[in-house]
């Protein structure tokens, strides 16, 4: 099952999606009207999906310096005004509060739940972040011929924890987490080629090959995400990944912090072709 | 011995060349009126040194087009009119019968000796021909801080015969032959990213990791220039090499045939930095 197919299988209306869902401001007002609550990877196509984590202005500020700190894991595409649910230089009729089509919540950094809207947990206090996601540059490595695995047996891109320290900030620190997208040598080279154009979501990878190097001993067992399998030509291209700050939020246990639930991202009306740089 | 000291140590005058080696005009002059005929490497740095290859017309109609098939081994800087010994988009004052320290001849192919002038042997019908070289890429290499281990220990970079097939082109054809240069996967990546914006000499990368898929069974061992030694925590990393035309041009077996001799280059007035793109 490839991504579009599991984003219809999981509306409500299964493969009757009867809205235009290329538009990202038609996908969010279906989110926010309680009318899509499915995965988002496979909607408003060519936009910029965004990673989100919200926290109260005392943690705000340590998490801000974390951010300019690691900006390969953790690339800051805006940050709302204390207490602000809009973010209006990604989308001018956002509201934060109901335009994901699901939130998972951490009090004092442990999980409590996914909910549909956060009307009712929203703080004078609370500060938006918005993240650059992978989906970004994933689009354009497959625009110029090359293969995602992941993308072709609809699973779930694998994901390891290295060994790698992050700089940390006040309360917040973390180990670095990567995503890993096996290719050929020639393609891991194309690869970085078109993934250093997009610095505002996350960039060229990390690492290639050896992966023993950054501390994943097993390439066959992910951390989080499906097992990979990797061809004999092919290698493994490690990329930082958004994880990273969601791992850090955790360990700084805010007394309530918001994050997007996994592949329910935040839909924005910025093109991902847009952030290329050079 | 680094590549400076190497230099300096083949010139005639020992440690004390009195004149300016950094200036590509004099460089020329003092080789015109063979007063150096070393090594050219740690000449005019920051400065385009070319491959030369010289041919009749015949034989250059078809090598233009085996250029035009492969720019990554063969990156066409500029081409002369036939008969015309000057380059002036490389240099204004260039007579390229004169002005490189060493000449190699092939007669049908095969090698015929070095000379240190071709005045005698100039044709009316020769072809002048000169090839972007991987001195240019290796200059903003380190300038970032990367290490090259063949300039820190004076050894000649490795170079291996690929199973690759270059486009053939009339009478021309050659496997691809590539130069190593050993990195940490974080070092390879930025190498990607810095020779990518030198298309015109070599480019980026076209292979790293996993050698036995380009046909390299022992990486150990250099089928040109000095055996490589890798870092346990170092990839290999593949250039396309400026060798592979010269092998094309000693297949094509044309009645005569002028290269520079090895690490004995054109030096031109055109500056590494002008040539990157992005």
């Amino acid at each position: 099952m490839n991504a579009f197919a599991t984003a219809l299988a999981e509306a409500p209306h299964g493969l009757e999606l009867v809205w235009d869902t290329t538009d990202p401001r038609e996908v969010r007002r279906q989110i926010r009207t309680g009318q899509y609550r499915g995965h988002t990877g496979a909607l408003a196509k060519g936009f910029v999906q965004a990673n989100l984590a919200i926290m109260p202005l005392d943690y705000a500020e340590d998490f801000l310096r974390f951010c300019q700190r690691n900006p390969k894991p953790c690339p800051l595409l805006a940050m709302s005004e204390p207490g602000d649910p809009r973010l209006p230089e990604l989308a001018e009729d956002l509201d934060i509060r109901t335009d994901l089509p699901s939130y998972r919540v951490f009090r004092d950094g442990e999980y409590d739940g996914d909910v549909v809207s956060i009307e009712d947990l929203w703080r004078d206090d609370f500060v938006v972040f918005a993240l650059g996601c992978s989906f970004s540059f994933e689009e354009p490595l497959v625009d110029a011929g090359l293969r995602l695995r992941h993308w072709e047996d609809g699973s779930v891109c694998p994901m390891f924890l290295t060994d790698i320290d992050c700089a940390p900030a006040g309360r917040f620190h973390s180990k670095l987490v990567v995503s890993m997208r096996p290719f050929t040598p020639a393609d891991a080279i194309k690869a970085v080629q078109i993934t250093s154009r997009y610095p505002r979501v996350h960039g060229a990878p990390v690492h290639l090959g050896m992966p023993e190097l950054i501390g994943v001993e097993d390439i066959g067992r992910a951390w989080q995400g499906d097992d990979p399998k990797l061809a004999p030509d092919q290698m493994p291209v490690f990329w930082a990944c958004g994880v990273t700050p969601q791992v850090a939020v955790r360990s700084a246990r805010p007394p309530l912090a918001i994050t997007h639930t996994p592949a329910h991202m935040l839909v924005t009306d910025v093109r991902n072709a847009s952030l290329a740089v050079g």
